[in-house]
């Protein structure tokens, strides 16, 4: 078999066997196969797409490249969540807990990564003592007994798409539907989950501004996990604005402490509701959808949600009197106001500003070694729709800096007032099985 | 300017812009743009193609990317012409002293290569003490005087030109019209040609097999060459048989004897005539290109071109006599027949097989170190149209080697014999101006 002629079998728009898609992948894993051979290969599958049948045997080469975490040790059905990325997701840190006390096994790996704030375990880390550094027995004896536990990531997982997605990062290859759909269930796939949900974002502040878009990638990534034998589910929702009110990492587990004692946001409890009760379906802990979100609702309600959270972070070294007392959370030195310079209704917020504001404070990193501030970050005290007022309250900025100038003008820019009244958007959009 | 951003916009259809294109060609020729970025960038260009001002711009940045030739010493419009390849095509070395004979400049660089015979220089090289080792002083001052020199490539032309071929090769993007047409014409521009005559072949041994490919090549080119300034035309001719009788370095360069002898092939003859009087006439010898051809057709038939040629032998150290006894050209030890098994028509006779088979013999090279045979070949007895009888000789090898059963059998399978008659085919399609 030679590439040459892989990649012009693709570029003529003819699908590949899952002996040729592995002879791929292994070849360049190993580095048999040279970047300029696959770059050509990605960008022919840009123009040509791949059958669900090639996706999926893409996937599990991409799965077999490196280790595969094996969680049969824990009990009952692994469900994971993954959200293709917004500004202001703090899903996870409220998700978690809140299908863990309805009896869900949560086995989290989770990472930091780049953004506009941390990742999940830097946000878990705004905490004190709470640590991920927990070893694979803990980990499973955690989850068994608690429902929940969240490890940093381990392992050389999905190392081919580690290398390919490097390569598409710079040969304007990222934004090709297999290839993001495969990217995201190899790594899936290979945590070890026997179900998926995954939370599609459309929207401005999204990686897929359109709703079509993100319709195709979220029934691409279905198709790919019923292919390979996990039960898969996606829901569509909304990006057009963050999520919930609060950026930056300190901010957004207070948020998330919230939504667990029945307040916080609408759209957040909205949210974590409809990928929980999935969840909690998928992992056949409830008999209906509809059964599945009454449980959640219960679980809030009667605190057992909040009390699971609290567990959770005594369990791995954590302050748990922080889910009463947030105020010991890592807080910032300033509070500056942003304020409205007329009066009519939020009629948008773009949210890779709002995103970017919130780094500028240092909430994210622009490189791997960067450090974060885990105190600061945006509340947003407006949102689309809401009515303002002349000198009302935007956003109020959290920093550990004085001169914000450059912070406040980049949130001013996001918004946009309009004299007429503006609806509140949709926030779920679809749900695809 | 970041690459991937150029890649991107060519993805998606944009026009790139003069700046950009050169941006890409002398990063790449310099090394600061990786092979990886350029792959993705070449399979980009072979899904949205190229604008005409892209093409002249992308070409032009090859040509300037390395030497160019300057001929301006040497009198008089400076006309090259150039063959997209085919079997059997021995044209340059008789149409280049018959365009000479009627005062047409022709300071040719040729080359050795690859492929089923030698190059130009190769073939020349059959001739006894011939020599293509000149400098530019000689070079000059032959053109100046006889008309005719063949010199050697030198210089460095072309670099971004060779090295982007030479990773289209293994990235399937060789067959790129764009792409193919402005690789041509950078050589031809950085040779010095001030006109241009293209003889774009067409047919089962050609590399574009079908004529509408073939028209789109021709007139991708001549676009390019008139955008640039140079007198730039095209003919399409026939390459589903091997031009003329003969196969082989030696075989041709007799049979290339013939023709300005007035003898030899028709198809040599008409081709050469063809496309010696596009050339005859933008050198401006002539006033119409019905003139240039009586001019050329006069030259063969009152030995001026034979004389030419013989001039132009002696002054490059060549022995001139073999144009008078041809059989001083170097010989092969064994003629072999191979027999017609019916009888009937000659159909089809595949040039990729003839090629192939001078190959087995030793005619070209395989790989750049591979020595030729300059005796050994094939002599094609009966041509496409031709009728044959059962045990007829269809064609002669000439070999160094007794065991030849291998390519009498390749040779037996190119030919086709059918019970109806079969017209000759078509040998010039088009002219493209």
């Amino acid at each position: 078999m030679r590439m040459v002629d892989l990649i012009e079998k693709k570029r003529d728009g003819h699908e590949l066997t899952k002996e040729e898609i592995r002879f791929v992948v292994d070849g360049y894993t190993k580095g048999d196969i040279p970047d300029y051979q696959v770059s050509a290969f990605a960008m022919a599958i840009f123009f040509q797409d791949m059958s669900t049948n090639e996706r999926a045997e893409l996937t599990m080469a991409m799965v077999e490249s490196g280790d595969q975490i094996d969680l049969s040790a824990i009990e009952g059905i692994k469900v994971d969540k993954h959200s293709t990325g917004g500004v202001g997701d703090k899903t996870t840190i409220a998700l978690a807990p809140l299908v863990a006390a309805v009896g869900v096994p949560v086995a989290k790996m989770s990472g930091r990564g780049l953004g506009h704030t941390g990742g999940t375990i830097d946000k878990l880390e705004a905490i004190p003592g709470f640590s991920v550094e927990i070893d694979t027995n803990q980990f499973t004896k955690l989850v068994n007994n608690n429902k929940l536990a969240v490890v940093g990531q381990t392992g050389n997982l999905t190392p081919a798409d580690k290398k390919l997605y490097a390569l598409r990062d710079v040969t304007a290859t990222v934004n090709s539907i297999p290839l993001i759909a495969s990217s995201i269930m190899s790594k899936k796939i290979a945590s070890g989950a026997d179900a998926i949900v995954l939370d599609v974002k459309t929207g401005s502040g999204a990686f897929m501004k359109e709703l079509d878009q993100s319709k195709e990638l979220a029934e691409a990534m279905v198709a790919i996990g019923k292919s390979l034998g996990r039960d898969t589910m996606a829901i569509i929702s909304d990006m057009n604005q963050p999520l919930g009110r609060t950026i930056g990492n300190s901010l957004e587990v207070r948020e998330a402490i919230d939504m667990l004692r029945g307040e916080g946001p609408e759209d957040l409890r909205e949210l974590c509701l409809t990928l929980g009760s999935q969840m909690v379906y998928l992992a056949k802990k409830a008999p209906s959808i509809e059964k599945a979100r009454t449980m959640l609702v219960d679980v809030i309600a009667n605190g057992r949600a909040l009390e699971t959270l609290k567990v959770f972070i005594e369990s791995q070294n954590g302050d748990a009197s922080i889910v009463d007392s947030p105020e010991k959370l890592p807080t910032a030195n300033y509070q500056i106001e942003v304020k409205a310079k007329e009066s009519g209704s939020v009629s948008s917020i773009v949210a890779d500003k709002m995103g970017t504001a919130a780094m500028l404070l240092g909430a994210g990193r622009a490189t791997k070694d960067s450090t974060i501030d885990l105190a600061v970050g945006i509340v947003l005290n407006k949102k689309m729709g809401d009515p303002v007022e002349l000198g009302d309250s935007l956003v109020t900025i959290h920093a550990n800096q004085q001169d914000v100038q450059h912070v406040v003008e980049m949130i001013s820019s996001a918004y946009s007032i309009s004299k007429s009244t503006v609806e509140k958007p949709t926030l779920i959009y679809d749900e695809i099985y």
